[in-house]
């Protein structure tokens, strides 16, 4: 079968391998749509930072690169291993997998607290076969029914959805919340649809891409800014009468958590979803004078349940208005990876179809 | 009467001043005795930042340098001005001031959220005469009778246990948690005494001063250690089995802020009290990676009571263990002041007697 596969920087090849074996308690997929991430385009320039290396083994999955890439993805079940639970699994069934690898021994891993294991990676990063395959063997306690209401290709947007959900659920935003959400990328754009489910009171979206505003002013963001240009925290203040109860940062740069900062009202908080490459500056009496409460969240912890019930039940609707090209395997680099970096502003969500 | 007065920094001077009139609403306390805090002694090298200077009023106070200094006070109560509630204060109690002044106007004040007016000063910094005289006058609603159970000296106190029992109360403590103090200077002692009436199940100190470290071992820490040679992080997390639930920056420097990020359990609670003169860099990776939450507390709202009920309730006892010397007025530069710097590591709590 054709998969994508990761060697290390600058190098993502489409192989010719073998179709993976379906273990016991394992259910064998066939992949409909794999989402690109931003992290997917993170590794196109340096090594991940929680896979493995050509030569050194992640400490989990035991593999090394290449892998199969792709960790945002729906499909539709093809063969069940042994043992697999038949009242839940069915030949036929669409499906999407909650990718997170993690050592089950670590001090949050007996806690349930998996995503913050301390030896985490995900399928399509540290091993295990991603969705950038016609076919991908997931064990089926990864593995979530896919309701009959939502489509494939919006299957392949749970992923996000559930990073976007879990940093929600975690901060201190309740009904009737005023909301900054600094950065329009997808998981920013995101966050702006949850939060239409979710009875924000005001929503501003800063973002210094103009398409990217007119996007988010699309999805009926309360006002956009131009980061560039306007004073972020002196509007949202004025807009709010006092600040934003909550400010998201997903853009994870200095200019980002500065303006959170300055944005949050009084006591309110500041929830970082975003990776930060660089560890900023942080002007602490800004956070003291406010006693601002900073937070910040990490993938998800068994989310993904809670997502499709929320899509179902329509509480997220539209979300293929964020879909905005669809490719083959072979295209994945030169009209995924390239476009995302070329075409910055334009394109929100790539999927693509092995 | 005497009184010592700030005209800036290296400028502070006894003056003899006339005795304050008693307002409506105010009572006139003759001071028993006055502590020296940290900022008084910054304020030696730099201007305050919630003050006036010699030429521009404070906006609140709209007084201008110089100022009577002092706000860790207790007194006796000397004269009652009109309208002050007679069931509540008479002429011979002893007192002790909170000392917050704010301007009554901005949001947070109007949430009541006093300690985080955007124009705060306080009684001894931005005006209305301090604690280091004589005789000093207060507004009825910040008067807070002392029980006669505790005693004038330890009334001085009461302050700084606000500022510590209020960073307690907003942090994510609650019995049961382990706590690692980083820094044992006055706040991080007193902070360490609270919590020994808070039932944790494991406090850790982090100094790097010896004799500092003797006394936390002597309030009964359970462990210290000496930041300069210990990896703080790694022995807290070996002796807590996995980090401390809650650490306390009692320190304010890019070091105390890492060891704090390093040495929190996963989803812990990093609480800022100290105030950083500098902006830190934060490991915005080593936040993530745990989910960590940093907090922050800035001095106190209407703590007051609560800690005269603990202290007096007996539930902190043995305070007077912190007071290392008692001085005259006089000697407020040479006795206190200076010996804060020279004997750094000797000294706790300084108190004046006017």
């Amino acid at each position: 079968m054709k998969a994508v596969r990761y060697y290390g920087p600058g190098d993502i090849r489409v192989d010719d391998i073998p179709e993976p074996v379906t273990g016991d308690k394992q259910v064998k997929i066939k992949v409909a749509w794999n989402g690109i991430c931003g992290s997917d385009l993170h590794t196109y320039f340096v090594l991940p930072t929680h896979g493995p290396t050509l030569t050194t083994p992640h400490p989990t999955t035991h593999e090394t690169l290449p892998v199969v890439m792709g960790h945002e993805f729906s499909g539709t079940i093809v063969e069940l291993g042994k043992a697999v639970d038949s009242d839940k699994f069915s030949v036929g069934q669409n499906v999407v997998v909650e990718p997170i690898i993690s050592c089950g021994q670590c001090g949050p891993c007996l806690s349930g607290i998996k995503n913050l294991c301390h030896q985490i990676t995900f399928i399509g990063i540290g091993g295990w076969g991603g969705g950038l395959a016609e076919y991908t063997v997931a064990n089926e306690d990864l593995v979530h029914v896919l309701p009959d209401n939502i489509p494939l290709e919006v299957g392949a947007l749970i992923e996000p959805l559930a990073v976007v959900w879990h940093a929600l659920k975690i901060s201190h935003f309740k009904p009737g919340s005023s909301v900054l959400i600094i950065g329009a990328g997808p998981i920013g754009l995101l966050l702006l649809k949850v939060l239409k489910g979710e009875d924000a009171s005001w929503i501003g979206v800063s973002e210094p891409a103009a398409i990217r505003r007119e996007t988010a002013l699309k999805l009926d963001a309360s006002v956009v800014f131009d980061s560039l240009s306007h004073d972020v925290p002196a509007e949202t203040y004025r807009l709010t009468n006092g600040g934003a109860d909550v400010v998201f940062d997903c853009a994870g740069i200095q200019a980002s958590l500065d303006t959170a900062l300055g944005a949050v009202r009084t006591q309110g908080n500041v929830v970082v979803i975003s990776l930060f490459e660089k560890k900023p500056v942080i002007d602490m009496r800004v956070l003291q004078n406010k006693e601002a409460i900073l937070t910040s969240s990490l993938t998800y912890n068994r989310r993904h349940a809670e997502v499709l019930k929320a899509v179902s039940e329509g509480r997220i609707p539209g979300l293929e208005e964020l879909i905005t090209r669809k490719i083959g395997l072979d295209d994945f680099v030169e009209k995924g990876i390239k476009a995302l970096i070329a075409e910055k502003d334009k394109q929100i969500k790539i999927l693509v179809h092995p």
